[in-house]
């Protein structure tokens, strides 16, 4: 638990944040959607916005008025209980609501939530700006890694800032933790916050493992390609070897050979590969291949979860060899928040960790991500297992 | 032929009406493309001056400079003589170039060519920027059209300008033009400018045949959706019926009922019907279908020019039943230039006349237009022959 | 007019001949379909059957017992008044009716026609009698030419018929045909059948043309392939050059190249190119390039039908450069008959002559084939026109 | 472990059931795919003789000769190890072989292994005879499916056999089965065949849960379809409710309302549902959301192989909440065996059970089927937990 005023200094310093990530782009780099799970930047600004809006003010705030009746159909993403929204794929066909008319927008909401919540509220309301505010630290990852393919797919390859080193070292010995057989208690475990897929925590059986205390490089991906392991089908899932054939996938994602070399699109622009760096933009069937050619095996969400205090984590989201489950006894939230995690439980890998990308105070070590298994635009990484 | 002054003055003032389209634009919608027929508005401003500079500075200005090596690759729309392109469906996911730099790249250019052709040059150049004005011509109307389709496919239905009148009434009683059984000429006849499409004049033989003074309004085409018109297969090709199944179309594009009455978005918003004025964003397959219904046909393109001096036009451009082909000994221009038009004679259907939305001095009444038979967001009209 | 004893005897050879030409088949040849455009063989037979029980029988012959009611829904073709039908795409998933009821169908079917013009019947009757002949005849072009695809489409290449010479050569030396400029008379001019897309005899004005007294060879053909022109985007349309580049395309359709050598699938297996026939198999596309690349074009059908006197023809169908449209004062026939060939007036090319696989008194030299620029699993050809 | 002579027995008997599957069929039955995982079923019966000769017959019989070698190629499934094969969604399109030379094939290699095996051969060759035996028992079942598939499909709905009862009654009364909380022994335990998939039988541990000793009836789950829940986006995962909305799911597979009572197509044909039935032919999709409506959950498989021993099963296979993974310590089989089971460990959800159209001896408790979760054709089933 926070107390408000905390917690409103928390929320004010996250909506800056959104909006400092936006700080070096163009207008025009604010409208595109090259694909559609990369969304328009004022898209990310305006749906979290939008919640705080449609779960608190509207329903709570009295004396508040909606700021634009039309933007609830605009900003809302999945939430098919709060009524009609643009299809996610025809995001980027949008010009309109200006970039402008969305700072507008950000700077009312803020204004009407800072006026609501100067007075105390209830602890049910302060819960749900506490998750308003989780919500917009994970579009803020979101909008780095959109922002970053919006450029890293323009052929003028054009640099977003200076000041954000995507491709940090781990520069610690490669090492193997030796994890014990037996009972380990997965889960959330305190009182601080955390999503509702996190809940429930419980008793699971390990079987004995040793897992790599330093993720997988650079160097060591690029012998994977030199090997001609992205044209040997034995590696491969059946489903990603066909990703790989149809998509043509040669590389990680903004990956390019120039005359015999390795480089790279970076938030500095494009540069030479640094082969001590930790891989990234990798899929999980290229995470899987990897480690199939090693001899070895990606960790379990439970093995990640029960082994992370002995190794350092944080630089890469890490894909691990769990689907995204329920766990026992998981309890989906009631009403629109209830659509927050449970109805994605299918189809999809969990990755542990954070990455460079990933705002403070946003992770922890029960924290699950989870992504459909081809793809590759996040600050995605890979620790072995054996 | 046209005085190197007069060219250069026609040239400037060209330039200066494409800039005048956007005026009203905000820079977000210069960059989105929502469907592929429709091209960002800065992706023409920047096309048509690459035109000038690809074909007459890089090739003949000793002394120019090219702007920016990158935007041949990125302006290009399908000249394959001239190396790489970006794909159709993918000019709106670039959002750089900004829309300040082409702009710069617009200024840069037409200083370019005031300077060229501030010296007396051959008149195979003065042909070459003559044909360039024009293509820039057509692409304001493209322009214009692709700017009404972003905003009038946005939920928000913003205003474009409140000074264009896309609407206008043909006030005059409807009559039939009789036309004689016999030999007509068909093809351009004068020194002025035409494209290579409308050259070889020649002879063509028409049966007898009446045609409307008039283009079909909105009022009677509202009868025939009121008919059910668009449920009656019999009415349509069987192309035209599976068009009208698979995008579930039920009246003209931008057209809206509104508690039992019709709107449809203009120029300057969402606005009631006009019964009077002539009908407007209809695909080739509706006016078939139309024409059908009440019992007649469309003219060819040959009886259209034969009658045109008996009839206003000039509002809609009006779909023939002639399918694009070449004239009789028609000759290809080389080079690239010879891309502009011989390479789409197959699967389309000519129009002829112009629009509201042609530039001046841009059509003639050996213009010959022409569009897939599916395509609704240039404003299309129908005139009736039997 | 044909007298009802010798038509009788027309619809009973006609009904024969449909089922000479499968007589090769295995029973699993009859089901399948690879692609869209090629029905399979039971199809075929089932369909032209119906034909007959649909128009003539059930609402005609008072004592008429239908064979089967479901069999109107599953051999309607795209009928669209006469309810509804099997989708296209879906008729080679349909193992039953079996192929010894199709049959079964098709012999009691017969009879009842037998029967009921045993005795006289109106000129309305006769006439829509000789219409299911033709339409019979029409589909024993296609069952050849799908029974080809079935069989050479399949990676064991049988052997349709040791019988069927598909690749006879035009021995005669290669000529030009001078034709004069001015009027002919185009259409349709006697008593005998023909469909209602010839009708309309009119006027039309020729300029000077001269026509190929022969179809372009095999040998010919290759000298394009080698020179490069699959490789060369300006002899091609733009839509042409997409789908040779979308599909692959190398040469024409049924040919490999083995060891440097060109072979082709013939009904009777795989055989060498002979080069002195005349190329087949090829689409719209590939012919109009081909002109291009030799200077030349294809003729209009006007043109061809114009000068079809002073060549011979029948072993190709012969690509025009004329679009599929209607005459001047064309008239649908009424009802399910109307949907004969009006409805497919746009988007296609007309093809003059007949070809190797037309059936005995089925074509004349003002008939009108049609199909997609892009399709060549008909035996397709060329002449050149300059 | 298994003797020779008995394995033999075993093969021959294994065999022989097979081709008992398709006695009751047309010719024309054995050739159609109407969808890409239904295959025709003389490749079944084909490719299932395949494996016989390319993993037992060549490389090991001496004296053997191929049958056909174009056969290695049109009956290799997605061994890519073994070189090039038919691409799955063509296999409908191949009239030849014949089903005749199929069952020649058959004949010839079945009495090939009946010679090799008359011998006494190694323990590695009776195990991969083994195998063989188990994955042509594999391929009966989707026999048996694909083929109520391709006659469930036709509109005729032809009757398959009288003799085979797809819909049997559970008679029991439901009741819970209390599992406790605790460490449970999970995969298979014995010598007898199983695929690697079972093996390394490890420690799992279980939360505490109830599970029914019951499967869904038909009667339950036309509540469901009565309450509304199809049109309820709450009951379903997101990709979900697009299947429902994409493929406008209303009702289980073969399911149809007439005068508003459901019937269903079975193997004796069109029959009225019999409410006391298991529901069959329902997707993952379906049986989650069928679990949402009714607050409970479906078991994971380790919930049900604990929980096995205390309920009947074998009438359908039951979806679980699992996704199939690799076990712990889970090894690959070397060369092409090893693609059989692991490459498909992504985007699955595990079955546990069996099916009314399982063969005898091939489950038992410790075998994990698995399938994507919208397909339906199988004798799926559902069974709760709380």
């Amino acid at each position: 638990m926070i107390l408000t005023d905390s917690l409103l200094d928390f929320f004010l310093e996250t909506r800056k944040a959104s909006e400092a990530i936006c700080e070096p782009l163009e207008i025009e780099d604010y409208v595109v959607q090259p694909v559609v799970d990369v969304s328009p930047p004022k898209w990310h600004l305006g749906h979290t916005t939008w919640f705080f809006e449609e779960f608190i003010l509207k329903p709570h705030a009295k004396s508040y008025q909606e700021f634009d009746s039309d933007f609830s159909f605009v900003f809302n993403s999945y939430y098919e209980t709060v009524g009609k929204r643009v299809v996610r794929s025809d995001r980027g066909n949008l010009s309109r609501p200006s970039v402008k008319k969305v700072y507008a927008y950000r700077e009312y909401v803020t204004e009407g939530i800072k006026e609501f919540f100067g007075h105390a509220q209830t602890q049910e309301l302060n819960d749900l700006l506490e998750i308003g505010i989780h919500h917009e630290k994970q579009h803020q990852e979101l909008l780095l890694t959109d922002i970053k393919f919006i450029l890293g797919n323009n052929p003028l390859l054009p640099v977003y800032s200076t000041k954000f080193a995507d491709h940090p070292v781990e520069t610690h010995q490669q090492d193997w933790v030796s994890m014990e057989e037996g009972i380990y208690e997965i889960g959330h475990d305190s009182n601080a916050f955390c999503y509702d897929n996190e809940l429930g925590r419980h008793k699971v059986y390990l079987q004995p493992y040793e897992i790599s205390n330093k993720l997988v490089t650079n160097g060591e991906f690029i012998k994977f390609i030199e090997a001609g392991a992205y044209q040997r089908f034995d590696l491969w899932h059946a489903e990603g070897w066909d990703w790989v054939n149809q998509q043509d996938v040669k590389a990680p994602l903004y990956w390019h050979q120039i005359d015999g070399a390795w480089w790279h699109y970076t938030a500095t622009g494009l540069q030479k590969v640094n082969e001590a760096a930790p891989v990234t933009h990798i899929s999980y069937f290229e995470s899987f291949a990897y480690a199939q050619w090693k001899g070895m095996r990606l960790p379990t969400e439970f093995e990640w979860e029960a082994g992370q205090a002995f190794f350092p984590w944080g630089k890469r989201w890490e894909w691990t060899e769990s689907a995204y489950l329920p766990y026992p006894n998981y309890q989906k939230a009631d009403g629109a928040l209830g659509e927050y995690n449970g109805k994605f439980m299918v189809n999809q890998k969990v990755l542990r960790g954070s990455s460079i990308a990933t705002p403070s105070k946003h992770t922890r070590h029960t924290y699950r991500n989870f992504f459909h298994p081809q793809l590759r635009w996040q600050f995605t990484g890979l620790r072995l297992v054996k």
